[in-house]
């Protein structure tokens, strides 16, 4: 591809969509990716920025001399520039905002001003909207007046004089009525709008749950200030549930873009504490250090009851961080659903409880050594079940992610109370 | 709430969103759940049942009557009584289909004949179409000729005589242009169609990455057959990474309003898996006990390598798998995946080695113990590295959901090399 021919190279690119060049930036070597850009970077524009992942972005945006780059994000609406910008150093944030145009710098400026993760940021400042006295005649002719529209739009926001929203009106249902129908009558029943401050994830669940395709923000004085479209809730709800994911295995952020080095930032913190919770359930075995060496066997059998619990802890963890994320796990029914995870682990534990119980006074010849084994494998189910439910429970009570922290605790509790209840039944049933 | 007087009730619910409903619905205990639906019957309406978990659709369905039925599944889109009616019984699926009036109920039979998860099952029958030669004011005469519209809908889609679409004109672009203005001037650049027979994820993954809004589908003769909406594939999204987060878990399918035993159906077959692998690594360990016999410190410090690995197979496997879903890991990237997971894993092993192996030998005061664990544990994180992606990347290969089954494979691989490269080495060093 890169065989220095920059005609070529449009002729290869041109017909492809800006997500498909992204990602074809973010797929070839870097070595090859700075060869690409040198030769073809007149033919980046604001779409495909858009589309990189964010530790790429920056690296192109500075292969991008400032003229490249006004050119290249002029088009773009004020929301994607939002998400462009956001994450650049100061340097690269005056670069861009110094290419738009005074309109548009304004309002992402003022977007910026907005916190993190919030409405604010995720709207876009262009909507179409329509005093609520106006019919389908007079919208229709506003917008045929040739004035500039977004590039996608899907509702007409009615306002009243105070620029606060009212309702709105489909385009659908624009289109199929008549010219002096009154826009205010054929506007929808469910109306929902978002304060700039929302939380995004809390805005993006909100459109899943409402079948939501664009809602109106409102500022501090309930004005109309911009409106958040389907496609970036979408985008919100992948990179919180990406988040989670990453989360629940302890790897902080994680593109496969990321460099060796920023890869390690985020995952040698959780190994470091994985050690430390690992060393406290070694000090727990080290107490039992006579028995062991008394009985031998028990060092080759306590890893599979510790292991069984942190295998059971994981799946109700992970069902609970899960149902917390989408709000079906609230306080109302909490005490229900920790009632029915213990139930399981419970059953879980005296099912399996048995099978290793058995197999273990078929290889061991020991009834004794089968039944400490599953009643330690019982114990520790029953932990599990309820550490994976209480554990992401009070995180959540106490304001921590659930996803981040709960999978450490959960397995120090199976660990620990695996390892005690197994060595300690066996201390004092079998010496 | 349910203190027997349906017309509190009423005016309870009926200021309340489906969705809301349907939320409540899931929440509440099994036996209020009884107690409300007898008394509110019926104000259940075909939006509340789409909202509703599947493992209650069922319950919910049968308190109804067929008249009841009928009336809240007929103002349905046919895409949503598919999505009703598939999890259904038989018997429960005549009953709704009986409900339905003819063409819809022709079209909802048609859709259940395409396979399961494809974008057939996902589309809705109700699509706005047009000639590709009509202009603006053509298009706006017949939409406001009294036909029946779909609820929702954003896009006109542009058809030759064969009913082959050629574009599709976004409802934005007809209000704003003028009635002599041709439809096919006025269409999208990108344009894209589905199949049938598409696999619904990779519609959903299209979407997003297209920002797309809506789509048409076509048939095997490149006829329009329907239409695919962004929140259809937003569910569907929602649906795929509820499914990975679940299956990395080991947790079959998992909805908290599940039964007690449909749970333990879920995870009870992955802790037997676990208890397969963990007994293999028992049996490692089992091999080593003269070695853990001679020096009992062994017992204790063997699980701090097997879970240092564990976690940090876990921490490669989930990017791996979630990359793999995402399609950013591709054959094209693999390698250089691999290289790059494996330079973390050595490094992140080196670092953590160093401080192990630093505590073991204070605390045992034997630089030759610190020795053999610090390079068990370069060599166990090397390991899990590289399992963490080699895994998933095979089972994708052989066509095995890699989120299913990586989890165990890859413990598996981390347990065995810990315990087996720790103790071996302790055996050769310290015996």
């Amino acid at each position: 591809v890169a065989a220095r021919d920059p005609l070529a190279l449009d002729a290869l690119l041109d017909p492809l969509h800006a997500a498909d060049i992204a990602d074809l930036l973010e797929q070839i070597a870097p070595n090859e990716r700075r060869a690409l850009l040198a030769l073809w970077k007149g033919g980046v524009d604001g779409e495909i920025l858009s589309e990189l992942d964010e530790s790429l972005r920056e690296e192109v945006i500075e292969a991008l001399s400032p003229g490249e780059l006004a050119l290249a994000v002029q088009d773009l609406e004020t929301d994607d520039v939002v998400d462009l910008v956001e994450d650049l150093d100061a340097e690269g944030q005056a670069e861009v905002l110094a290419a738009l145009p005074a309109a548009d710098r304004i309002a992402v400026e003022k977007a910026l001003a907005y916190p993190e993760y919030s409405a604010g940021r995720l709207m876009q400042s262009e909507v179409v909207r329509a005093p609520s006295h106006w019919t389908v005649g007079d919208a229709i002719d506003f917008l045929r007046s040739g004035i500039t529209l977004p590039d996608q739009f899907y509702h007409v926001v009615l306002v009243d004089p105070r620029l606060k929203p009212v309702g709105y009106v489909t385009l659908g249902r624009i289109l199929s009525s008549r010219r002096d129908a009154r826009m205010r009558d054929i506007s929808e029943d469910s109306f929902r709008t978002f304060h700039v401050e929302d939380e995004q994830g809390d805005v993006a669940r909100a459109f899943e749950k409402y079948h939501l395709i664009s809602a109106p923000v409102v500022d501090d004085d309930d004005r109309l200030v911009g409106v958040i479209t389907i496609d970036d809730a979408m985008t919100v709800l992948d990179e919180e549930h990406e988040e989670d994911i990453l989360r629940l295995a302890g790897v902080g952020e994680g593109a496969l873009s990321d460099s060796v080095l920023d890869t390690i930032r985020g995952r040698l913190p959780w190994l470091v504490v994985n050690l430390g919770t690992a060393g406290l359930a070694a000090f727990v075995i080290s107490r039992f250090e006579g028995t062991i060496q008394a009985l031998v066997a028990l060092a080759a059998l306590m890893p599979i009851v510790a292991s069984m619990g942190g295998n059971a802890g994981t799946q109700s963890l992970t069902v609970a961080v899960r149902a917390l994320a989408t709000r079906d796990l609230t306080r109302s029914n909490a005490w229900r659903v920790i009632r029915r995870e213990a139930a399981v682990g419970l059953l879980n534990g005296l099912i399996l409880a048995l099978v290793l119980g058995g197999l273990t006074v078929l290889l061991f010849g020991s009834w004794a050594l089968g039944g400490v084994i599953a009643a330690a494998l019982v114990i520790n189910l029953l932990a599990a079940a309820l550490a994976g439910v209480f554990v992401p429970l009070l995180l959540e009570r106490i304001g921590v992610d659930p996803a981040l922290a709960s999978g450490t605790f959960v397995t120090t509790v199976t660990d620990v109370v695996g390892f005690f209840s197994f060595l300690g039944l066996a201390t004092v049933v079998l010496l």
